[in-house]
């Protein structure tokens, strides 16, 4: 249903950002760059939970002196997070990154932007241009306020600068604490430039309101096909970032991380305690990686027709369930086998669907 | 930023839905409708939780018959959820409830729906005419599949039915458990008909998968302005549904509830435990009614700046921290009295500003 937005492809390490590339999910170390071990540490732990590309800070010479140990064994691809100082751009390209955040409006003017991106054209590594709303340029503000057009012809002029210098490897991010103008300002760039976006919202604050708040301003750009790579921004362990990327990935219909479970809000007419039910199977399925349709229904009466859509599903009863198959009843099992009788069948699933039989 | 679509307003009990007035928030009770002090105290839980409008079950007819002394004692407008019978819909009007969710297509014929709309239309209470792609005509389905046009097309049969027999107080929902197909349905129908739209993922799961596919799908719709009242579908306490609900709407910069903490991902350059800060200072502001915008940000170089939209906002450094009110610094703080400090001028600020001198 979705149709991406077409971007210029860049390469980055190991993964493509853009030209139709799955949306490759970040994040950012919140350990002292200067403490290698701490960070690879948490780097390794982003990477299990599925983080696919990794920034670190870089605000001075002794974290940028930390980036060659830190590049050397990362499991993924590393971004340098860089302001103000050019020479910790040319020492992080120096250390092997494989992307670097600037602002080239605050790198020091265009001799030393030059440097930079002479050196990252010659090592063919991407720059990532974010502007912030927060950061806008003055003559900006006064024309037209922290709107869209400010963030985007802010980006624009920065883009504009590295392309006169012959380098179009470039992501562009606008970021913004309100979701409404993070939201406008993409898709104005989106008609503006065809370089590939990284989606995020800015200060998204607290796990419980930043999570809603990346879902609901990512979540309406991957919906209109726009964003390349996200960052979901949480106060929060970072790993928790990547658990709530990959959930708004899936359910803007963007990637499929696993068995997705879908269950109906209890109602008076359910005849079993769903929330458990619920519960018990998706910790019990949680190491399929399978993108698997489950259904978890309360009642016989819609649950197999409400839930057709779903591979398998399983609908309560009086002392038994249902258990249903692309809306149609396959078994009847008494209530104390259901949860074992689904999970076996939903392994079953996965495995020739892996295997490519099903 | 937001333009909302124009619908015709209903009204449903003391509440409007729709021409412009607020987004209503509602839920649906998870108790035995028949058990009527445990539905009325779950109702009042909602009410304190924020919920503005409840939707019961009336599977059966003790269901129905418990529904005089639910609506006489209920702090909310009471919508009547019916399946198949008619009389349900008929015993229900009798008990006074401001709203009938029904499905047309399934109440038992033109006859039957005639009485139904004909009592309804005497008692000015409106209808909810909720289409389900789990539940879709066939003929329909062979036409155009689970798609966008097959929803919009059910929800349009259906509402011709209930104009033709001269009503049109009405409230549409198109339900799936997809999220981008939902997203579509709803765009399609606001070109379609201009009734007021009830906003649902439906079947959306568990609390975190739940909450961030509702987050993306009804918030995708506020930011096109659609949407005139929502109910968040979670397998969970129905309070908790209170609580995502609300934070979507602040999310889309559509309605505001009490103070919003904003605060950036913690990072290298991080002088202070913000998790820690951010949680204190949220925890301690609970009690706040106003809107404010409040920043917690981890370093004084970025934080006044980039939060310059922010009302208040404290920044950390070493043992101390900035607190600063719309990008300018204000005030510095030694660590130990931060929170109380930065809490007592965001009490002050409340103040003001509830008195209308800010």
């Amino acid at each position: 249903m979705i149709t991406r937005n077409e971007t210029k492809a860049v390469r980055v390490g190991t993964l493509a950002i853009g030209g139709g590339a799955p949306v490759v999910i970040q994040s950012m170390t919140t350990t002292k760059t200067t403490d290698v071990a701490a960070t690879l540490q948490q780097i390794r732990e982003l990477a299990a939970a599925g983080c696919e590309l990794v920034r670190v800070a870089v605000p001075d010479g002794a974290a940028a002196a930390a980036l060659p140990d830190i590049v050397a064994a990362s499991p993924l691809p590393v971004v340098a997070d860089i302001h103000f100082d050019y020479r910790l751009a040319l020492a992080a390209l120096d250390a092997g990154v494989a992307k670097l955040r600037i602002n080239p409006g605050n790198i020091g003017g265009r001799e030393r932007l030059a440097k930079v991106v002479e050196k990252a054209a010659q090592k063919e590594v991407p720059l990532r241009i974010g502007v912030n709303a927060g950061s806008l340029e003055k003559q900006l503000l006064e024309r037209y306020g922290v709107s869209p057009q400010a963030l985007v012809e802010s980006a624009v002029s920065h883009i504009r600068l590295v392309e006169r210098l012959h380098y179009n490897k470039l992501v562009i991010s606008l970021k913004a604490s309100s979701v409404p103008l993070t939201v406008a300002a993409h898709r104005l760039l989106a008609e503006t430039v065809p370089y590939p976006q990284h989606l995020g919202i800015t200060e998204a604050g607290p796990v419980f309101s930043g999570t809603i708040h990346s879902a609901v301003g990512i979540g309406a750009l991957l919906l209109d096909g726009l964003g390349d790579t996200l960052r979901v921004s949480l106060t929060a362990d970072p790993v928790e970032e990547i658990r709530v990327a990959r959930e708004i990935l899936t359910a803007a219909g963007v990637r499929r991380f696993g068995p997705r479970i879908i269950s109906c809000p209890t109602c008076g007419r359910c005849r079993i305690d769903l929330q458990q039910l619920t519960g018990e199977i998706a910790a019990k399925l949680a190491g399929i990686g399978e993108p698997l349709t489950l259904a978890v229904m309360g009642c016989a009466v819609n649950g197999p027709g409400e839930a057709r859509e779903a591979d398998l599903g399983v609908a309560g009863g009086k002392g038994e369930g249902l258990i249903f198959r692309r809306g149609k009843v396959v078994k009847k099992v008494p209530q104390e086998k259901l949860v074992a009788e689904f999970v076996r069948m939903a392994e079953e699933l996965a495995g020739s669907r892996k295997a490519g039989q099903d």
